[in-house]
């Protein structure tokens, strides 16, 4: 190592004393990939010492999206944490933001880095960071995610970096790393096709905002995946068969690559996409590549991935290592403002296919507020992708909690994605493309297609009540029962009437 | 005239004849301006004598925005509306809308002409324009509106224009006119600052496609512009100080232009923007360019705008046809999918005003739906601003219906902007900057700042019970008390107690 490089080497206790009351840390970080490992325990430690002591220790935490136990829960269960932006998915975590221990602001992913870079957040003090390599003149190389980590080490005082040998110096050239300038004076971003790259390798800082390089080796704390459930692969089953339909109507070109977001229907999606030989290869432009790229691979169906995370199992990780060269021909990874950006999703033509925690018949989408109020994850880049695709498309079981919940509600409790900006819908039951139609034809088509059978009546009752009693007929909600699926879940444990 | 021209020349009643049941009409037309106005009373006449005779004569009609009495007022009245997309104001319109009579689909107007060429909504079988000049080449030279026009002219069999002698030759040059490629081979939207021209003056057709040419003679059936009442000019203060302070503090970049909507409250920020010595010149990119622009340019104010429709007074089209040149040198005339384009509005840094109908403590915001079902006028541009601006900001008086309507609500009845998309609101009452904050510190400082002093004990009695007794802390919205201020005034006529 460079003696220059050397001096900065210290352990993660030492860099954890680092940290101070007060401090706003950018970490790297997104959907468990690439998040720094070490020193956050170690922060946890010196907040439950400083607490047991009478001292006032917490620290606001900006991330690229959700990280794992060892910052997100073990800061949180040190009441270390004031503050925490964008988007996490910690159980612990959650409880705490639930109960208003944690102040979280759930913001869209593309918007992070630049609302950082133009002060309207406070500014990252410091910055903490996974890399699989540092060098003298002061690159710092990323690991499995882009996130929000190029404009946190910019905008920091004091980078600590993470130094993990587990994947590798090979692990380099994954990355593009690109900041765009401030307005108004911004040129294009200028990619064209998914694989173009417009930036640098790695992230160049001065060397001597490094206070801190701690030697980790660790594989990032990916949960693992399950199997597609059979409903999950009915759900994508339709949706592929719509695809093939669209291509076939002329309304789906050739080379349009896809946004595909995160968990188990998802996965089945792109696995269902790899196998069906009536499809082309695929490109991705999406925010996380998980371990369906696998399958693309395998089935010769992907021409390229370019993500901000690549969010591997550990089976997963392992094989990345055995195959790097071949994964680098495949996948680039962007800062997560470049791969949710709107220039590129609406010039690229994405088709946009995302989970809804609930919608309703006239096809608002929840993604975020479990009855209006309890905060799931985040809105993540749900929201940066269906607002500027060329087709946006939101799937779901059409029940959960065994049959308690209904996904398609009269009025959904919270919206995400407003009727306006959404157009295809998919659960087991079926796919409802309300592409031109009215609030009304929606509705019908909505729960036609997508309502489960124990529902379908209720939902109905609802519309035709509407129609006679709303104040409109153009969107004929009645606010006096748009909530009596939520309600009757609240008091009796089911959407449904005994 | 040339004789390819004239021998298409029709009176309006003949163009009226050659449409049929069932077409589809693909209009120009902007809030009122750039609409065909000759044409279309001769259709409403042939539904009627069609419908008198027990025959069947409706259209579908597809428009920039809202057009003027000619069109959506005879139209509607005639019942020769079956569908109409994307945006109206028309009182007969929209009350025929809300009776459930004219399917109406409320599109992001950025969205349109896209899903017209992509075949996501019904092919325009006619286009009908109102246009200042056609030449022997087929180049037909569009009036004061781009909307979606290109497109419709592109898309449609059979063209009818209306030649409108009114504006005069001289106003061919306002417009610049581009058509983005299909995905995903598109290359970028070069627009860089906001008078870069990227296209052509004229819309190019196919001569054949001219199926007649109509001479008028008609200004822009605007409404008048009231002068801007005290309370649009104090929310117009509390919006130009804020933005001072950014200024002052480096949050707000010298020439990011200005995107404002349609309105008095709209109109009355322009105006104080021109008569505050404190800033500097500004630019617009905006969808539509009211009067307000003349006190732009008579302070010496406006570098340029840039809009898809000039939608002025009666007087102001005069005073346009006796500066024309001078205009020329400071507008220029976009279709609407530029002029909203997601691209150009990140790129450029765009600050977006938008005028809301309510908005709600947690900073989700109603465009369009009074009491969750009634249709006003469409989201229109609003959402294609403030989804990718820079800085996105909502304004509203703090009450309407003297007093019996606060804007500022538990929780809005139908959500356009999600709370993750709002950032700054703006009443008489005060402005509340929001960057950053959480649920609970949003509806905090939303309700100090922003609510009606009658109004605020309920809204903070309701977060204080929603701390309480909500499933969440984080969100505390209860849904079964969250439209008590709406069933209240459609019980009561206020939403205050008796």
């Amino acid at each position: 190592m460079h003696p220059l490089l050397k001096e900065k080497v210290m352990s993660a206790q030492e860099a954890a004393e680092l940290i101070v009351d007060g401090d706003v840390i950018g970490a790297s970080g997104f959907t468990l990939s690439g998040y720094p490992k070490a020193v956050a325990p170690l922060i946890a430690q010196k907040a439950r010492r400083l607490h047991a002591a009478g001292e006032p220790f917490t620290i606001s935490l900006y991330t690229g999206a959700s990280t794992g136990d060892e910052m997100d829960g073990e800061l949180t269960r040190a009441n270390a944490l004031a503050h925490r932006i964008p988007y996490q998915s910690h159980p612990d975590l959650r409880a705490a933001i639930n109960a208003g221990a944690v102040e979280f602001s759930d913001l869209h992913l593309s918007h992070v880095a630049q609302y950082v870079r133009s002060g309207f957040l406070k500014k990252p003090t410091v910055a903490l960071v996974d890399a699989v390599d540092v060098t003298p003149e002061g690159h710092i190389f990323l690991s499995t995610s882009g996130g929000s980590t190029a404009s946190y080490l910019l905008m920091a005082d004091r980078i600590i970096v993470e130094l993990n040998g587990y994947l590798g110096e090979n692990f380099k050239g994954f990355h593009d790393v690109f900041i765009p300038k401030p307005p108004p004076m911004r040129e294009r971003i200028p990619i064209y096709k998914v694989d173009d790259r417009i930036g640098m390798p790695y992230v160049a800082v001065p060397m001597e905002k490094i206070v801190a390089i701690v030697q980790t080796n660790a594989p990032d704390g990916t949960r693992p995946l399950k199997e597609p459930a059979d409903i999950d692969l009915t759900i994508a089953g339709h949706l592929v068969e719509f695809l093939k339909h669209e291509r076939q109507h002329g309304r789906l070109p050739e080379g349009v690559p896809f946004q595909s977001g995160v968990g188990n229907v998802a996965n089945a999606v792109l696995a269902t996409l790899a196998r069906e030989p009536d499809l082309d290869a695929v490109c991705l432009y999406t925010e996380v590549i998980q371990d369906s790229v696998f399958e693309l691979i395998d089935y010769d169906k992907l021409i390229f991935a370019s993500g901000t995370a690549l969010t591997l199992s550990i089976p997963g990780q392992e094989r990345l290592k055995r195959e790097m060269d071949l994964f680098k021909s495949k996948v680039v990874l962007r800062q997560q403002e470049i791969s949710n950006h709107p220039e590129i999703i609406r010039r690229l033509g994405i088709v946009a296919m995302n989970t809804a925690l609930e919608f309703d018949i006239f096809g608002n989408v929840n993604s975020t507020h479990v009855m209006g109020s309890h905060m799931m994850n985040g809105i993540g880049g749900s929201a940066d992708f269906t607002r500027n695709a060329y087709l946006p498309i939101f799937m779901s079981p059409s029940t959960a909690k065994g049959g308690a919940i209904s996904a398609l509600v009269p009025m959904v409790s919270h919206v995400d994605h407003s009727e306006h900006s959404t157009k295809v819908f998919v659960t087991e039951q079926g796919l409802a493309d309300v592409r031109g139609m009215s609030p009304v034809n929606r509705a019908r088509h909505i729960i036609d297609r997508c309502a489960h059978p124990d529902y379908k009546p209720l939902l109905n009752e609802y519309l035709e009540y509407g129609l006679k009693h709303a104040p409109s007929r153009h969107t004929p909600q009645v606010l006096s029962r748009a909530f009596e699926f939520h309600l009757r879940y609240e008091e009796t444990g089911s959407m449904l009437p005994k």
